[in-house]
């Protein structure tokens, strides 16, 4: 595979940036300001990084106006350098693709139906009765179970599972390792004894949602698990069944969401939240790193629980005081007493 | 796959309950009460959705005789309608099963010993001296390792690793990408580096265990790694090497068991629980979702930790309060002494 | 597969220990003190264990001479025994190894080229231009995609993913279900929509290090992610992108560390530790399971936060406190103006 090879003109045309310097130079990778060398773009988007802007030996650099200063190098000047980073990081993507067509070592249903250009790779299974919309990608070792529909430009990554009767969108990204629509924990105690529940429901993602690697989300005990367009989902995420996860939301590596729970649109969780089950937060929350939800958020805004972390030492005295804390306050109501 | 479509005194007669109405007419599946239509069977177990009942759309619910109130619609009373609902779930269940018999695809050790009935998908690798027990089913993309038994009845989900030498009873399920039997996290350090430690247990999984996707069960040390009949086990959730856990005991997703803990029978861990290793923790035990547990417990009872989440804001200032704690006290020491 | 059957002569001689006894026995398995038989090897490396050195029927123990008193069995003698533990550990390894070569299931691309002796197992997908060192194994189901470089001796064990161009060192261990070189998970906010960047970057993992099972190593977003000589990674790990992890640093089960994060050698992350992205680490720290790290830490020693746990009871009042502690803060001022 031979490296991306793009002129700056050609670039500034596809983020609509003003251009100073020369159009016909080319690049052939993205790198950091710091990094960068002749053949490399660079951006400048966080303001704290502009005393690297000098330095940077960048072929050329993303950046603001406003930010452009004394510097002379190669410019594609626009109002929101990050978002043009994302557009074109896209062009200097290596990510292999599979070969348009069915490898010969996959097992295909015969009741599959395929659309245009759809890749299939090796060691693939698809089951019976499955739907794969045009220019879909489903890549070496995944197993796609009976009657699951794909939307087009959808991208099952390396040894992805789905069960039988879940429903993809369009341009649905599933990383390594997840597994959607496996059975949801549900279970009747019958005298101590755990009955399993058939999980009859299915999980449908809606359309642009991204799934990280090792991430499992749980086909629903009737209704279906629900995940809505345009929300990311990092790795090693746990979504149990019959959440539903609102539009645009992001929820960051390690959270584990109970069942039943819905959250709302454009909320953000930071790495390793736990929400409880049967809960419902509205749009627009963020929860920081390693909070417990335990009831329901109706209000947008920022939410957190948990201790700072010091030293073990202070630490332990601490923990230890915490636990006394009822007897200081019981302490604190004698003096107010006394005083009185 | 079409369909079920069972008759009302086909399922009343399956669990024992008095049927109030037609015994001729059919459900073809199971659905909430509130979601409900003519073809489906519903179920009222909680009390709350009560409410529910006199609009449902069901064909017929699941009720106890108490909760029938001015109902007319078809109804199959009985003591406990949550468990006659699990009982049932499973004849409308959907998925899937892979066709008795070796699939072309899969690679099977000469050596492996098959019984009757028993199911190997599509790319599915069985290793040298493997027995499974008559209608076990092994789905696609698994890869079973020498030596391993697995007993009768058991389903082993897409893309699952059960490593050499572990043993499975029966009716025992593990999810897709779990990894059963992987080597314990031993390392013994010589002056700075990690030397490995060959993890020479296995794992011994007892009958009706139920493990779910992308946990992963670790192999013993030098003993085995036990997981006691009717255990259940939800996803992503780490056992470590030598850790025991008891029977019937429940353990929710993304929870982490470290090495040579053991947990009791019937107890129950909440989401995101984590126990420190070389504990004991007896029969009857219930755990909050994200308690870390730092030493045994010998009564049974309910158990947690960490702190109530809140706005951020407040949050803030309670963790710096918090750490601070200490000078708290000593102020309310000296007023102590300044009132004496 | 015949058990090992190795004499204590030889097995003193390979760890450097002085033999009491007969040097033509011979054992077939290690296991525990307490558990072991005749023709089993056991070791007392912690003094809390001596009292089982007495009763022990181990056919031969590995100690300290200090540790030997009245034992009169097989000894063998050695200043560090849990090293020669681990050291011997090994021999009685009955972890199978596939065939040298290729299996016939395996689909290898022509342009990959593989040293000596290397194993490719059943159902394995090996890409485009990938190299892979001598003697390594690449156990079955595992998919390596284009221009992954593997040096010498690495093992691969079953349904790994390994993506384009990540680098390995010699000896490396990754472990079933491990996803290395998955996208980061980085996306630029457009008017509330997440859009997605490319992630260029790719992982660069050092000698000597072991890689646990369902963990996530995520690839650099413009630069790569970078682990360490001889560190050792646990089970359902998420490493985020641009993350460094020190040489021989440890970091146990469960552990989740945000995207581009440094943290130091010799450091020890106990399970379940969580850490804030853009922060610095520096070597020979501890961290205590299920602490959340929200800034640098810039000198050695051992952190943590939380509270203990408690039962659930006294926890619920002591949570409340906790949310009043402003209060209870402003008392006490009030009360000491009132002394003054």
């Amino acid at each position: 595979m031979t490296a991306a090879d793009i002129s700056l003109g050609e670039l500034a045309a596809a983020v609509g940036a003003e251009l100073r310097g020369d159009p016909e130079q080319r690049v052939s990778a993205m790198n950091t300001l710091a990094a960068a060398q002749g053949h490399e773009l660079a951006f400048l988007a966080n303001p704290k990084y502009r005393n690297q802007l000098m330095s940077t030996n960048a072929g050329a650099v993303l950046l603001r106006p406003d930010d452009l200063g004394d510097f002379t190098g190669n410019a594609l000047l626009l109002a929101n350098p990050y978002l043009a980073f994302a557009t074109l990081s896209h062009r200097f993507d290596r990510t292999p693709k599979p070969a348009t067509g069915i490898h010969a070592s996959a097992v295909v249903a015969e009741t599959a139906v395929l659309g245009e250009g759809v890749s299939i790779a090796a060691q693939v299974v698809i089951g019976e009765g499955v739907r794969i919309g045009a220019g879909s990608i489903v890549e070496a070792g995944s197993v796609i179970h009976d009657r699951v529909v794909l939307g087009e430009g959808c991208r099952i990554r390396s040894r992805v599972v789905i069960y039988h009767d879940c429903r993809l969108g369009n341009r649905v990204q599933i990383h390594s390792g997840a597994v959607i629509g496996g059975d949801g924990f549900g279970f009747a105690n019958e005298r101590g004894h755990w009955r399993k529940i058939a999980q009859l429901g299915a999980v449908v993602i809606h359309d642009d949602v991204d799934i990280g690697a090792n991430t499992t989300v749980d086909r629903g005990a009737l209704e279906d698990t629900e995940i809505h367009t345009g929300a990311i989902i990092d790795n090693q995420v746990q979504i149990a069944h019959n959440v539903v996860i609102g539009a645009h939301t992001a929820i960051a590596a390690c959270c584990g969401i109970s069942g039943s729970t819905e959250i709302g649109a454009h909320c953000i969780l930071a790495g390793g939240v736990g929400v409880v089950g049967h809960i419902k937060i509205c749009d627009g929350v963020q929860i920081t790193g390693m909070t417990m939800v335990t009831k329901s958020i109706t209000e947008p805004g920022s939410y957190s629980s948990g201790t700072a972390f010091d030293r073990t030492e202070s630490w332990k005295k601490m923990a230890v005081r915490l636990r006394r804390l009822d007897d200081l306050v019981t302490r604190v109501q004698r003096l107010e007493k006394a005083r009185d």
